[in-house]
């Protein structure tokens, strides 16, 4: 068991309505069908910066839901991420509202050339200064790959090449191509930027080529925080070498020590440290001023939960059509071009299709944590503790309700048992998370890509 | 000569240090550096609206200018649109502080599918409460080739034919795979969407293919409004299929005049109104309390301006490497590649390259207008109504002063001879420039589409 220490905490959300507990829109308090409203995320992002929230993670997907009954219907009705807007345009609005809390913006590597998302990230990165986390995806449907002309997804482990290739452009642009000292500003000299500072970067790797200057001055993280979530085999190597933080599913503590360790190992021998990596947990919280009111609260919500949209939206990320099963059919796992082990039920062999509708109560599949604050506080010191984990990415239920119940009763008992920050650290996301400064770690990859060009080790 | 009617006006920036009058950046009081800070957007929105601004308009460029001399020192040196980080992420923050001010972004058709480009500008166009326009840019800059693995830049037309394909798809979007009605939001019987409503879209151009659904929900304006800036003849025919606003450059009334009547003349030939677009000029102010202080005010700030900043940009449109000729050599146009005549200077021939240099005395190339508010009024009544032209695009010259000097000044004058509105109109960005409702038009290439489909008129 590691020693505990603060508890990260991340708000998980996404630019739409239903997100991970399924339904929940319909709750007469819910107003998630405000994400189309810029003031609904503004008053969002005041709220978790008051609980000292480190970031708010956004979830993105490209492409529907059209498994489970090989049609979009429950998808439609339930607005199961679907409609879905850009991720990335909430966080210039929330972050001129705050001045702390750090973003994690979910991007496929499969939409736009590395050369143009290279320069929206180094904006992110400068408006916010220095607030910005990407979490990297290679996307999964097939229906995002016929929506841009392609006929279907690339097989699972070549989109993990395809990545690197794209994360080695990456690094090249946000690290290499202007020095540090390469902005002057110097009026009285007339140089804004020293040319001779600012260097073309030449990229012909195996699936993405480029030649040019980066368009970006240097944001002051350079590289974003790089988020992670693949827990595949392949998808483990891929986070051992690129990422910062890892996003894990897992329906108990053992799970996550086992996942977790896992991971750790795998950060080891790609030349890092075991804490060059956060892990989190994706969890759901229903909380109240005691235990029998959060249990009441529970089972308010749970009226209007929709577990079959719950287990529609697995069907996309399993590849299993649920709809053509009895209910007490036990559901066949077989392989699967889709999300490997990102979900812990993926790893719950022999359930009937009632078993599983069970477990999706609340209408999502994460585990969930009910209970006044000071109990939820105490199981989340548990899961880190005995999960051996560094924190939560904390999911929806009625908003905004969810956020405000977490940020009164939970945020103080994690604050009084010593488990969370009573105030924000300084300096950029990175800095705070890892507290070794704002760039890339020395024993991380892109860093190394920096060593390469003699440019010293990052400040 | 057309009846006077009111001016609209765009604020004319770029997410950059130097943007047209170059070498500005130097003044003392110059704050465009500040380009990377929220705050710095927050106050110019909050500026503009109070000046009853119609829209910011912010271009960009993707790709570095590296003709004049063959290489990026002055470019560097001057930051001639280098650096410049991404515009839309602009938009959510200064949306964020105003009700009113439409935004049109420029993004090139080269960059993203448009298939997630298509929801981009839909959440935009949510955020904004239909506030948005898209400036549609082709692109011309073989370095942007180069960067995204291309070998060099299709050729001028065939570029026209590519944007061509990629509006047919993004109006089969935004048109046509939602109705209108599809969105019910109905808790009771738990339909968020009506799955009938909502339609897979089917393209196989000769560029692009498409099979999905929109990922957004209809938004206040379905298609952003359409701005585009292309004069040459391939570029006025797309213009006269799909844009609503068009910049155009003219150094003269006369110019202005031709282009304009050509522009409308195309308009109609493809089906269309005079008056289904809105014309505007590119030009500079200088003004000040008194038409003495604004020519005083002037001569300050061209001690700081650099025109031979200005001929290195001219010579990434024009193809031209000015840095090769003599001051007294006459400069030789050839055929090119690039922008076609959207300069007026490209129209001059037989300048010498004093003669350039010194039109570029401000550093950059747009028409001047210099005096008091009531004298710069005067003028910009005169350029409207000679050269039949609808508005202006109002570049930037030392920032913040610049705009505020100009809603100080200008705005009043422009009031009180009844040129400009004493408040905005309401309803969207669309609906404030032409009174016909917050979609397209009825005769316009993308709604047709949607008659097409059997989808009834705009409303």
């Amino acid at each position: 068991m590691r020693q505990p220490r603060e508890i990260l905490l991340n708000a998980f959300t996404m630019n739409c309505v239903g997100h991970i507990n399924h339904g929940l829109w319909t709750h007469p308090r819910d107003r998630s069908h405000d994400y189309t409203r810029l003031d609904h995320w503004t008053q969002l992002a005041t709220t978790l910066e008051a609980g000292l929230f480190d970031a708010v993670f956004i979830a993105d997907i490209v492409g529907v839901y059209d498994v489970y009954g090989g049609a979009i219907d429950l998808t439609a009705r339930e607005s199961i991420q679907l409609p879905v807007n850009d991720p990335t345009l909430l966080v210039p609005a929330m972050a001129a509202v705050t001045r702390h809390l750090g973003f994690g913006v979910t991007v496929n590597t499969a939409v736009e050339h590395p050369y143009t998302f290279a320069r929206r990230v180094s904006t992110l990165d400068h408006l916010t200064d220095g607030r910005i986390g990407w979490n990297i995806v290679t996307g999964y449907l097939d229906s995002a790959a016929r929506a841009v002309g392609k006929s279907a997804m690339a097989e699972h482990d070549a989109r993990y090449d395809r990545a690197d290739d794209y994360l080695a452009l990456l690094y090249k642009l946000w690290e290499t191509s202007w020095d540090d000292d390469a902005v002057r500003r110097d009026r009285d000299a007339r140089v804004y930027a020293d040319p001779a500072g600012i260097h073309e970067i030449h990229h012909d790797g195996p699936f993405y080529q480029s030649r040019g200057y980066h368009l970006s001055e240097p944001s002051p993280q350079r590289t974003p925080v790089l988020f992670q979530a693949g827990t595949s085999g392949r998808g483990q190597r891929f986070a051992a070498d690129h990422a910062e933080c890892v996003f894990i599913s897992a329906g108990d503590t053992d799970t996550a020590r086992k996942v977790s360790r896992q991971l750790r190992e795998a950060v080891v021998a790609a030349g890092r440290r075991p804490d060059d990596i956060r892990i989190l947990v994706g969890i759901s919280v229903v909380t109240g001023e005691t235990d029998v009111l959060a249990e009441a609260r529970l089972e308010e919500y749970v009226r209007h939960a929709n577990p079959e949209a719950g287990l529609a939206h697995f069907a996309a990320g399993s590849g299993i059509d649920f709809s053509a099963y009895g209910l007490d059919d036990e559901i066949a796992y077989g392989p699967t071009n889709a999300i490997q082990s990102t979900t812990a039920l993926a790893r719950q062999r022999g359930l009937t299709k009632r078993q599983l509708l069970a477990q999706l109560a609340l209408g999502g599949r994460y585990p969930l944590i009910v209970g006044s604050g000071d109990t939820v506080a105490a199981e989340l010191g548990r899961w880190q503790a005995e999960g051996e984990i560094d924190g939560f990415n904390l999911t929806r239920t009625v908003v905004p309700e969810c956020w405000e119940d977490f940020v009164r009763l939970v945020v103080p008992a994690l604050q009084k048992r010593g488990l969370y920050k009573t105030a924000y650290g300084e300096r950029t996301l990175r800095h705070r998370l890892f507290g070794e400064g704002d760039r890339l770690s020395p024993r991380h990859a892109g860093s190394k890509r920096r060593a390469h060009f003699g440019l010293g080790a990052a400040k």
